[in-house]
C-alpha cells in the first residue's frame, strides 16, 4: 500500500502540513506540494475536433507520482470555503488525462482510495462541509473509495496543534496506516 | 449600474458564455474571461512578517475591472461540482488585497451585488448545490448581496440553449438589469 | 400517469398548496393534506424479535393513495428548514413499510417520479439546500427518479403569488404534465 | 450549568441512548426522550387573526424542561437523512411558543448552547451532512450556540461502540462537561 499525500496549500509548513505528518509519522509515505509544480488551468478541449493539447508544464511529472500510489491524502487548507486553486488546477486537469490514452487513468483512479484533510478557521467544521461534500461527488465520479475526512481548525501556523479532536482522529488514521502496512 | 460578468471558463463560446449573453444582451456591460489574464494561484504570505510580494502578473489589471462595476456576475462552468480553477485562482487572491494598502478592497466589495451562473451536466441541479452554498459563505464573508443563481444544464457545445427553465431565468434577470438601468 | 400532491403543510390555501394548485390546474390528479391524517411518528421495531406492530392510525389509509399513484409531488413548507414534521412523520413510518409483506412498497417506490415543492422565506433559495439534497438522498435509497424541485418564496398568505421565478416554473410543469397524459 | 439530552429516538437503548450515555456519565444532568411525551405536529396559525390555540398534549411539560437547562444536546438517530420525527414536531412547535406571551421563548433560546449527536449508517458521515447544515441554520435563527456534532455509525443495537472515532469524541466533550461543572 502506498501512500501519497497531496499538499494544496501554497505555504511550507502550515497547518495542513502539520496535519499531514501527524497523520504520517513513522509511515513509509510521499509527500508532494503541488506549489512546487507549475500546473497550470484546465482548457478545456473536450469539444474540439483536435481533443487536449499537450502543455508545457509540471502536470505528467505530478500525475506520474499520483498514479503510483494507492492510497491519496488529499490536503488542503480551505481558500475561500473550498479547495485551494493549486489543488483544484490539479483535479480540473484530470479531464484531460481520463482522455489521453498514453494513460489508464480512469482504471487507476478506481483502485484508490481517498482521504481528506481541510484546516481553516475557528467555524469550518460548518464552512468546510460543501468541499466535503464536493469530494464526495468527485469521489463518485471516478470511483474512488473515500475512507474519512478530517476538519482541523487552524489559521496561524502551528495554531492546529491546539484542536485535540483533530490531533485525535490523525492519530487513529495513523495507526490505521501503520497496521495496515 | 455597472455590470461586469466574471467568465471563469477555459474555452470561448461554451455554455457559461452562452448563458451571459441571454442574461446581457441589450443591456450595457463589461465582459471578461479569466483565461485571457495570467492568474498566479495564491503564495499565502499573511503569517509572514514582511507579508504578501507583489506578483508578476495580469491579477490587478482584472482587479481594476473588477473594483469598478457595482454587479458582478460569477459565471463558472462546474468542473468536478465546483467552480473552475481559473476562478478559484481569482478569488484566492482576494486574500493578497483585502491587506494591499493601496486598494480599499473590503469596502468595495461590500458595494457589490453577486449573481452566479453555473452551467453542468444534467444532475447538476443537485450537484451544483455545494458550490451554490460555498458562494454563499464567500459572499457572507465580504458582505456582497447575493442576489440569486441560475444553474444551466448543458455540457457540449450550445446544449444549455435547449434547458428552457435556465433561459427564462436569464431572461428575467435581463428584463430586470434592463429596468435598472 | 397518475399525480398525487402530498401536501405537508399544516394549514389550509397556504403558499404550499397554491403553488401545487399553479402545478396541477387542468391537470387529472389527486390531492392530499397529510395533516387530515392522524398519523403517529415511527416507533423504530427493526432491531426486535416481533417486528414493527400494527399501529392504530391512518397510515395506511395514507399509503393506498400513495401506492396508487406514479408521481409524487412532494410539496412541503420550510420548517425549520426542513421539511414539516407532519410529512417528516409520514417518511419515517416507509421503514415499518418496507418490512411489512403485505405491500410491495419497495418495488413500488421503485416506479415513481419525484417532485418537491418547498415554499419558505426570502433567504429559502439558499436555505432550503439541505432538504434539497435530503430528499436526493431519500429518493436514491428508494429508487425514485428525482425529476426535479421548486423552491418558492413565500411566508404570509398568497405571498408566494409575488415570486415569478417560481410561477414559471410551476407553469412549466403544468405544461409538462399536461402533454404527458 | 444544567445539561438536558433531547433525545429523539423512537426505541430505547438504541445507539444514540448509548452515545449520550457515553457523553454524559458522571456528570449531572436531565434526559428526556420526546417518544415518551405526545407531542402533535404544528398547525400554523399565523397568520390567522386568533394565532395560535392551546394544544392538548405534553408539549409544554418538555418545554419546561428545555428552558430550564442551558445546554442542549439534540440527539437523534438519522432517520432518512433528517432528525427524527419526534425531534422535528418537537422543533416545529417553537414556531407558536415565539409567540407565546407566557414564554420569554426567545430570550431563553439565546442562551442556550447546542449540541448535536447523530447516528446512523456507516455512510453518515457523509449522508448526515444536510442535517449538521439545517441544525446551523435553526440555531443561527434563534441566536443559540452551535458547539459542535458528533455524527456516530451505528444502526444495530450497540453497533456505535465500535465507532472508535465517536467514542473518542464522546469522551472529550465528557471531560470538558466535567471541567466545567
Amino acid at each position: 500500500m502506498k501512500i501519497l499525500a497531496l499538499l494544496g496549500s501554497s505555504r511550507k509548513q502550515g497547518n495542513t502540513e502539520y496535519m499531514v505528518h501527524r497523520i504520517l509519522e513513522g509511515v513509509d509515505h510521499t509527500s508532494v506540494h503541488i506549489a512546487d509544480y507549475t500546473i497550470q488551468p484546465i482548457t478545456d478541449m473536450r469539444h474540439t475536433e483536435e481533443g487536449f493539447s499537450p502543455v508545457d508544464d509540471d502536470y505528467e511529472t505530478l500525475l506520474h507520482q499520483f498514479l503510483e500510489h494507492d492510497v491519496i491524502i488529499f490536503a488542503t487548507p480551505l481558500y475561500w470555503y473550498g479547495m485551494s486553486g493549486h489543488l483544484k488546477n490539479f483535479v480540473d486537469r484530470w479531464s484531460q488525462y481520463l482522455r489521453d490514452e498514453r494513460y489508464n487513468f480512469k482504471e487507476e483512479l478506481r483502485k484508490k482510495k481517498a482521504y481528506v484533510v481541510v484546516t481553516g478557521g475557528n467555524t469550518s467544521t460548518i464552512t468546510a462541509l460543501p468541499l466535503i461534500q464536493q469530494f464526495k461527488y468527485i469521489f463518485d465520479f471516478v470511483g474512488m473509495e473515500y475512507i474519512d475526512y478530517i476538519i482541523a481548525r487552524g489559521v496561524k501556523p502551528e495554531e492546529v496543534s491546539h484542536d485535540p479532536l483533530a490531533l485525535h482522529k490523525a492519530s487513529f488514521w495513523n495507526e490505521e496506516f501503520k497496521k495496515e502496512k
